[in-house]
């Protein structure tokens, strides 16, 4: 079910049962994998790999009760070349990759999502929309990227992190602002960032902290509250 | 693959590769994704929108270990109208989905479950079975709703957050019971509630908190174990 | 879309859209789902079922900034008799699902694992490779077992159970290791358990708790960090 407008270049193998909107551009030596979706205007580089059940170019949508309606009128997905992209992935619109993203099975991005070169994306990593991640990040699987979020260059976040953007938990109209993770920073699984937190350069949340206050550059934090440690 | 025993209403779209078992009632203007598999005898009211990969009236299983058989027999999978439910998502049969329910992507519902109108239940949400959720709910991505669980009217649960209902841990035969929170009781992200727990009318639960003692109306509690906070 | 050399045996129901490749071996009295993919080599005994939009088989893959490069040619994916698993799983070569197995919808085991007989997965549960996991072991819904993990037999996990593998997190070139779980321990909601903790026999892990340091057997231990308490 490929719609004739889409480009596609040499040596792409696409699989069964899979479904390529119109206006899709797909580069060369890309793999498409089957029962997936691939929605308009998608744009697909070099050397691309994709997996099964993947919804990708996905809108927005929302309820009555949803404080934030969403944008009409996106740009596309944009996946640059030597991306991976595993099973069941459901990547919405306004999403750029850049080269070498590695996003894993069952992973999810929402709009307005930029993503580094040579970023890892573990399995079942959920990304909210408005956040910006670095290069060579690494981001392990079952966390947590809430919305509003800035994550820098070469962050390492540990696996089941959570994170949040909005302090007041949905009482009203106020600006929100999720964790913003320096250049280098290393997060322990489980970690919990209240919104707003600045996590500074090299510096270490430890496994299961719950960070409640900005940490320093260079500083260690553990416990709930997280409080400075010596380092060892 | 549409069963020829299908109702189907005015200006409805089915998408490709889709499976609709015999009996399902369908309203007017419902659009339906690709690669979704409707169960048998399942109703779907009308402006009702359902993504790309859904499972819809799931009949519930077990192995040799568990201590709870599901019924069969169960009554079927009710979609009242104007719902969305996104992609990837898995719902059980004897499921109530009241009007303006909002269910995001990969988000999955056991059997025995009501959700009441314009409820918001995030991406990757799990709802186990017997659990009774009221209206206008938010529970955002990751969380974890444990079975036999009671959440009242206005409730606000930020992501990740673990609830659980077995006090023996898999001991035996004994009663479960999950947290109950009564009416606009706000829970932060990554908050653990213990089996039984009740979390009284607009308390707070702080980001990251164990909750192991029932919380007051209007009280805000912190930490591990969560301990009772003068409000700010 | 079965590829002929694959092998059928009595009473097999396969769902529409599938794809089954080269040399799939399939015992007596198996059902298998809509729009699942079962990948070349992969050997499934009787009384099998397996549901929609599963992948079984998968090879694994990684990028440019990855530590582990996955190996090559691993052996394939066995499935012993009796096991059940559920929708949107995604389970690679070079594992063993033992028989009686039971695997909950949207779960994904890396490769080279191996899982004993009439163990429950829950819904929603990542299981990273190089772990073994024994028999009539629970682990609940949500929960995330890293690599390098040891998980004896009759072992208890709760919803949200959190574990690492890298002390260093990803700062270079030394052994990892996850924790190790003895026979019969019970391992609480949203717990977090730090790389390379031992849990002792029959210990108990409270709700919530982040174990930096080996518990005792028979031990119970609760909170941040995780301390001994007088059993009750």
């Amino acid at each position: 079910m490929i719609h004739p407008s889409v480009q596609i270049g040499k040596n792409v193998e696409i699989g069964k049962y899979t479904i390529i909107e119109d206006n899709v551009i797909i580069g060369d030596n890309v793999s498409i994998g089957h029962h997936t979706v691939i929605k308009k205007d998608t744009i697909i580089g070099n050397n691309v790999f994709i997996g099964n059940s993947v919804t990708l170019g996905k809108s927005p949508s929302s309820n009555k009760k949803m404080a934030r309606k969403p944008r009409l009128d996106l740009p596309p997905l944009i996946i640059k070349d030597d991306v991976k992209i595993a099973d069941q992935c459901v990547i919405y619109q306004d999403v750029l990759l850049m080269e070498g993203v590695f996003i894993g099975d069952a992973a999810s991005i929402r709009e307005n999502v930029e993503i580094g070169k040579d970023t890892i994306i573990g399995r079942n990593v959920m990304i909210e929309n408005n956040t910006h991640i670095g290069e060579k990040v690494t981001i392990q699987t079952n966390s947590y990227i809430t919305a509003d979020m800035i994550i820098e260059d070469l962050v390492f976040i540990g696996p089941c992190f959570s994170s949040s953007n909005d302090k007041y938990m949905g009482k009203g109209n106020y600006p929100y602002q999720g964790p913003i993770l320096n250049k280098g920073c290393k997060i322990g699984s489980n970690a919990t960032l209240l919104p707003g937190v600045v996590v500074g350069t090299d510096a270490v949340v430890g496994a299961g902290s719950v960070v409640t206050k900005d940490v320093g550059d260079g500083v260690t934090v553990v416990g709930n509250p997280a409080k400075k440690i010596n380092k060892q």
